[in-house]
Formats: structure tokens, sequence, C-alpha cells
């Protein structure tokens, strides 16, 4: 018949069990932190769905979904700051995903700073403590 | 006049231009992620509305929300498992929190586990990989 959709048309990358066991929130998304392997530094936060996720761990690297965009977005695709991927975890709830990674270019934020943490809040204000490494304009440009 | 709400109701802890830097949810909520000032491991993430989040830098422990039951959750205050705050960071974008803690007791997961993140994705499968250091009937019993 031909408006079914067979078993056959999953993608084998989302064949698999590990990723049933995860708690999508009411959009289909979860909250991934990627951290630092080497240093523990926790460099940023993004979103995946199951396609993400499923091609994060395939492909060893990170993928994440823009919420902003509505599309897929490997990390590193337009600046060269790919996160290799060294490690899956996910938490008790299975509602939260942490990817230690290997950040190339030591930058992760689109400040072109190493963390998207990089304001700390002291004296009642947050201030910023991690210098720009490179220029964004250099490394979106 | 009497159903008038004043400024001055306002609570001190409230009265801080920082809060407004960051960028509440729809739900008026941010994910915070709670970090080992020493060892840089990540613990748990929870979430925090702007109360929680003055009472964490104004106690200096970590306040949640808690979404399930709709209040405000001390961390520790039924197991003890305090996290006294060393820092504070906000993200680029402003929409998530590190909270770098001391863990007291040295178990931040309510299954008795240093960690929420004691599953690790291996052979397709995720493996819990961290031990119960405590068992949680005797954490909240």
């Amino acid at each position: 018949m031909n408006n079914e959709v067979s078993p056959q048309d999953k993608t084998p990358a989302d064949d698999t069990g590990w990723l049933d066991a995860v708690h999508w929130d009411e959009s289909g998304l979860i909250p991934a932190i990627a951290q630092d392997a080497q240093s523990g530094a926790i460099l940023m936060v993004a979103w995946m769905n199951r396609e993400a996720l499923a091609l994060t761990a395939s492909e060893g690297r990170a993928v994440y979904w823009s919420r902003s965009r509505r599309k897929l977005w490997r990390k590193g695709e337009d600046s060269g700051h790919v996160q290799q991927l060294r490690e899956l975890r996910l938490d008790c709830d299975g509602d939260v995903i942490v990817l230690k990674v290997t950040q190339l270019g030591g930058i992760a934020c689109h400040t072109g700073r190493a963390s998207c943490f990089y304001r700390v809040l002291r004296d009642g204000t947050w201030q910023t403590v991690e210098p720009v490494l490179k220029d964004p304009n250099e490394i979106y440009g």
C-alpha cells in the first residue's frame, strides 16, 4: 500500500534501544552539556532531538538540534570547532545528557571564548572572566 | 489603597539587577548545572526560578525549584547533602546557570551515588559505572 510507512524506513542509527531510555521533553528534545574531557570545564549546553543524539553516537562528534534554525547542527560545521565525542552519559531521570568531548580549536563559544560560561557573579554583577581567543568575525567570516 | 502592591513588598534578595540578565524560560525557570568545585565532575541538573537563584546567592547554598512538588527545594534539606556555593556562572545566552559547589556527604544523586550521571553509553547500552555510596532508604528514611 502506497501511504504506509514500513519499519524498513527507520534509519539504522535510529534502530537502537538506548535511545528509548531517553526521556525527551514535550518538544522531543533533551538538553546536552558538553564538557571538556580533559579539564572537566563545562563548555556549553545545547539541545538534541533523537536524530541528533543518534548521529552524535554514530559519527563520534557532537550533533545538536538548533531550535532557532529548526535543523540539525553539526557543531563546528562553519567554525571548524568540532567536538570529538569521548563519552556519552545520561542522568538518573534520563532527561539530561553529558558529552565529554575534545574541543577542536579550543573554542566552544560563538563569542570566540573557550567556554560559554565566561560570566561569574561577583559583587552583585556578572563579570566576564574569560578572554576572547579569536574574533568571531574571523571564525564565521 | 488596600489591594495595591507597593514596591516595598519586593524582598531585598529579589532587588538585584543581575537577576534581570537571566533569560528565564516561558515557565520562569532556568536550568542549573551543579559541578563539583574541586574535581570538576558534573553532579546534577535541576531548575531554578528567580527566587531560588536569589536565595542560592544570598544563602550560599544551592536552592532549586522542584517542578514536581512546585516548591522551593533547599538541596540537602532532607538528606543533609547540602551543596555549598563556591561560584555562580551564566552562559552567553543567559539561559543556563553553572554552580560550582562543595557537595557535603559526597552524594548528589537521590540514588545514593556521587553524581546523577552514572550511566555511560557502551556497546549500545547505558551501563552503570558509579557505585551506590549510601542506601537511599538510609538517606531519606
